[in-house]
């Protein structure tokens, strides 16, 4: 599995509804944030390493209703406290 | 306890030896990801409400071996699969 | 109290009626200036503490009419010339 | 007079000592805030409107122990909830 | 006289149209480039010394037929080979 | 000829359906990669030395259904492994 | 194989120095220009699915010398006149 | 010849005698302002069709003492009141 960030821009007004939305509708959502600065959330997603994540970006967040801009953050390592960095690869 | 989100651009060729001390100094560190874009890495961390942001960043943050700039991204509320939004309060 | 700026992208044409409409009903509004670079508008509100500042902006900022895009930048810690830095609480 | 916000990136680990220092030397100082984003401090300053805003911020502001980068904007006209909007002549 | 520089961008594939409707139409317009990067045209204007530069942009040049976005470089003293300089004022 | 690349942002949910347009409709194209970033797509065209850059992005990229925003990035020479730097004229 | 497009930022009149080390030393290269905007140099290397794409920019091209700072752009498929998409693996 | 814009950043405090050393030692600066925003300076010159532009910057203008960082903006065709569109080529 690798972390995917997607920051979130919403059509004005609607950045709680699309973060509630996202939760309740991508499976793929670990968590999401309102937050300061450009965009108004940041979606961290868990996908398959197979999966193409322009695709999924595309076709699967920008298509939730309010969404209107996406900025997407690759991740290729983690690294936690209890762990050995292993790669991007946590399941 | 509030999110806080630390993008961290890193002296030359140093970003993974920066993650790894992140994590093993840095007690408020939640994750460290490595990621594409304009920074190298990617930090989440944890917060008292009481903290002042900014002395963090800049004394606790900047000051690691390696680091060359920050940019700081505050979140105002967390949405997650399992719970109602309920502000930053986590804990 | 907390000071957070807003920088504001307005409709076309609509940056001075926005201006002008933000102080006459925000009532949070301390000052706004019309200003160079990528925004139109630099706006400084005081929130309470409990203040959800990503729903401020999102459901009072956001829908002014005229407003087209917005920008938050969340202050820490205010220095000025009579007093000693004490947090954000100015009041 | 006339508004003029300057963002300043510290070096690292320096930029609470960098807002104290401005606002103890530098006279034309109204407020510094430590904020979240790329720069670490924004600064606001009151100026005559014969000063040349650019020398100001390279002889002034970029030559203060500390200072590392800074963003310079300028406002054109000011909105205060008490006064009419009257060009940037606040004096 | 205050030379200001306005980067625009335009509907899509509009920006040739712009780019002659201000040299026909705005007097302030000193000449106008297609360019390269995020925005489509750079514009320079000459501009009273009175003159309030928001309210210009906003009113003047966003309300240009085909004009999508803009962004305001203000210029404070201009350096050329054969005169000394001289603050911006250039008549 | 030159090279130039043009990052492209498209309509909400159209960076797949843009890309295979622009590789069957653009005779210029070279490649088309869907990227992390601000942008949903990279694209490579070889323009003559004397086409109006400005003009072919205006009026042949921006134009293909589904584009939003453009970002010309120009080249100004090409570093091959099998070739000495010769300009950015390869053919 | 994965193209992943990396924007360099050089050491100061070293950007011409840098292409051409880069092409002679680094075996994944691809192609290199010299660019217009924020960066020098845009570079394009083909990596093994496997290879960790942070661990490989930070050491083995933030290392070169006379590089600054780097902006990674990863792609995840590549639309080519000649051929259907098919994800990022071209070999 | 072509009108080519670059955005200079000097070291701190530095950005006026770059800008008068700029004038007198490069024959090719047609003309250079301070400006707001991220860069100090903002310089305008005229180039040969066959210069390569990429290293003018690199070689010339990055090399000038007291210069930071560049940002390089390529025009294709200027229009001006009195002159119908005609490409870069001014002379």
């Amino acid at each position: 599995m690798r972390a995917v960030f997607v920051m979130i821009k919403c059509d004005l007004g609607k950045a709680y509804e699309v973060a509630e939305q996202a939760v309740e509708t991508v499976p793929e959502v670990s968590e999401v944030h309102s937050t300061s600065g450009q965009y108004d959330l940041l979606a961290k997603f868990y996908l398959d390493d197979e999966t193409d994540i322009g695709r999924f970006v595309t076709e699967r967040v920008q298509t939730l209703p309010g969404v209107a801009d996406t900025f997407t953050l690759i991740t290729f390592n983690a690294f936690t406290r209890d762990s050995s960095p292993a790669g991007t690869r946590l399941a």
